[in-house]
């Protein structure tokens, strides 16, 4: 399978673009059509590197607008977790699927996920052919034997699913420190070490994470986790609101990725401190953005995500020149692609042929004096006409084969979590 | 004229809607589609009012994205006043048509507008089609010869434009305390009160205006403004981000509008305080929402503002119930049109037909638990399909007739500019 993206706007030059197999191949102007089995007209669009969202749990777009504005006890105790009682792997599967619709037509080509029944989330995956990070929420509730049925649940999942399909790889998720035993810590560590495996856990979100991990081991959170060691390049911490001095020196000296979830941590009401990004930045550490679940943001766009992190992090630190567009575009995609070891996240011979066409047409886009600018500040997920992934065509003109289907199913499944409303 | 919206959801119901004139005629279902001009299909979408845009530079699109994330003073002095100072006329005319097209295809029908060379406005104005509040910029710098230019020129003004064309009004746009005279501020009082002008003003944007405020005249902004008179409900003021308790109560007694553009605030990094919506509305003030100019925004996005607005608010007020979704539209749509003068913003018969079909096809909006939630958290001004402005279908299916000739032109006037760069 060979792609051909003619006359596109692509890392400052009108060009074209071939894709052989799952890898760019060639950039140059006038390439050879006829070796194409597929012609792009590129003509009026930008071609960008495909987004990363660092942080999300896929299928629960089927609670996307449940239950909102509630405070976060009554919305976990009386809705999120009495709908989710509920969920079958069906429903995760359907949701999953809808996740990927969304992401497929606003830019995401890879996520970081962790939710219930992933067998549904990986079937999702296959079908709809964009990169996912997929793991199963571990909770043990501090349960001997709730651990060993995670664990072994776990071990079962990895032997099902782990190198068998390209754009899905299999990672552990602790859910958070204060919801998983130091024991099951301990043993995810380990696996993760011996296979090399992607672990996804929520770190130090709220204060009450710092007060009560303080109380109960004498250490703060991330302290805690360099004590059971897990700190390493293969741990993705999602929020990491509520750091000090030293845990920002160990996250950054031990290459932990960490996942700023913005639009999340601003409607849960987080508290006063969101993410550190200019003392951390100015580490050197690894820093990706994430949407996080559907019920608390409630969409999956990558550039709203990007445009809100941009704007917060200026005014929270009164600096308006932190976090600017290239910048924050560099997360999204260069360093979402490295973190998951997915080649560059840029668009040049040999990397992954992950690659977006952003309409320049588009009045949100009109002049465009800097197109980094308008893709964080003024356009959104609605801008991109085509979704190239693993050197598939996933969109093209802003249609996706089967999406009215994906959409029944999701709104049929969604009936039974209506009627508990 | 007349237009049939057939079996759209409308006001929880799936119903028809006849609008005759610039005016709603009919809801109910089954509607006789043989007397209308114009019939449209309302199957999977959902007619909202059209939303109000409080405060915005319209023109300014042609600044999108021109110079970001940069300190105010060389951002303002290095870019965009000598920017400016080359705008002409003509450009003005090409910018506020961009920005309508924008507004046009995100859902904004009524738009508050401050800027220079204001017949370009005008004409834009009345080619697009929506409902423009127009004020011409108005600042002598405290000196008597720009101020009697400033007044002759907006004399001439209202007697060239204003009743002219049932879209649009001409207001009185005193920029700022800081850039305005007490003598001209009392004149637009003494006008405003005379002939029932709108006046749109900043107000109180930073700390830095209290306290050269306090230094300069013994008081604080909205106090002085108080003192000089201008205090009423024909006043709209953008900002309002520094207020205390008497001023709070001087505003919300005296029916002042309040503007506040949580996105610009945030880019432009206005200081740690931002529009105190909670004890405003408390008080029962008139508050709007506004998306600034596209220089420190960068698009005219109500839907996206509502979302940044409602978010910022929760999180800055630690209260997750805080601006909830529902809340939130009334402010773009019924507290918008009845501040204006302009109905009552709603979708019944007899009120203005200024009305959106919004897609309940798009993923973001799938499932549909509550309609509000959906638009206010999830999707964006792209879920837009159809906008109908005092009866005139502006937009029908995504398409706007003559929109590349609209972006042709603005990419032409840029150019100039991007020389600059």
């Amino acid at each position: 399978m060979s792609i051909l993206i003619q006359n596109v706007l692509v890392n400052g030059e009108i060009s074209d673009i071939r894709i052989r197999g799952p890898r760019i191949d060639q950039i140059a102007p006038s390439l050879n059509p006829e070796e194409a089995d597929e012609v792009i007209n590129g003509k009026g669009q930008a071609a960008v590197p495909g987004f990363v969202n660092g942080h999300t749990h896929a299928a629960m777009t089927l609670f996307r607008g449940f239950a909102d504005d509630m405070e976060l006890k009554p919305w976990l105790e009386e809705k999120i977790w009495p709908a989710e009682a509920k969920l079958t792997e069906e429903d995760v599967y359907v949701g999953t699927r809808l996740a990927c619709l969304e992401m497929i037509r606003t830019g995401t080509t890879l996520f970081n996920d962790m939710y219930w029944h992933l067998p549904g989330a990986v079937k999702a995956v296959r079908e709809m052919g964009i990169r996912g990070i997929l793991s199963a929420v571990f909770i043990d509730l501090f349960d001997t034997e709730k651990r060993e049925e995670q664990i072994e649940q776990n071990i079962s999942y990895l032997e099902a699913f782990r190198g068998k399909d390209p754009l899905v790889q299999i990672a552990l998720g602790p859910h958070a420190i204060y919801t998983v035993s130091r024991e099951a810590l301990e043993w995810v560590a380990r696996l993760s070490e011996e296979k090399g495996l992607f672990i996804h856990i929520h770190l130090s979100e709220t204060k009450q994470e710092v007060v009560d991990c303080l109380k109960a081991h004498g250490m703060r959170p991330v302290e805690y986790l360099h004590d059971i060691g897990l700190l390493s390049d293969r741990l993705f911490a999602a929020h990491c609101n509520y750091l000090d001095e030293n845990e920002m020196d160990l996250l950054t000296e031990s290459g932990v990725h960490l996942v700023h979830n913005p639009v999340s941590n601003l409607k849960l009401t987080v508290g006063k401190s969101i993410f550190p990004y200019k003392a951390l930045s100015k580490r050197g550490a690894s820093i990706l953005l994430g949407t996080d679940g559907c019920s608390s943001n409630n969409n999956l766009d990558m550039l709203e995500t990007a445009k809100f992190a941009s704007l917060l992090q200026k005014w929270q630190s009164d600096d308006p020149t932190l976090l600017p567009a290239g910048e924050t575009l560099r997360i999204l995609t260069e360093a979402g692609y490295r973190a998951f070891g997915v080649g560059n996240g840029g668009i040049a011979p040999g990397e992954p042929a992950d690659i977006l066409l952003i309409d320049l047409n588009h009045p949100q886009n009109v002049p465009l004096y800097h197109l980094d600018s308008n893709l964080v500040y003024a356009v959104n997920g609605s801008a991109v006409t085509a979704t190239i992934c693993n050197g598939k065509l996933l969109m093209k003109e802003g249609v996706i084969p089967g999406e009215s289907e994906i959409i029944a199913e999701a709104r049929e499944a969604a009936r039974k979590f209506a009627r508990t409303l």
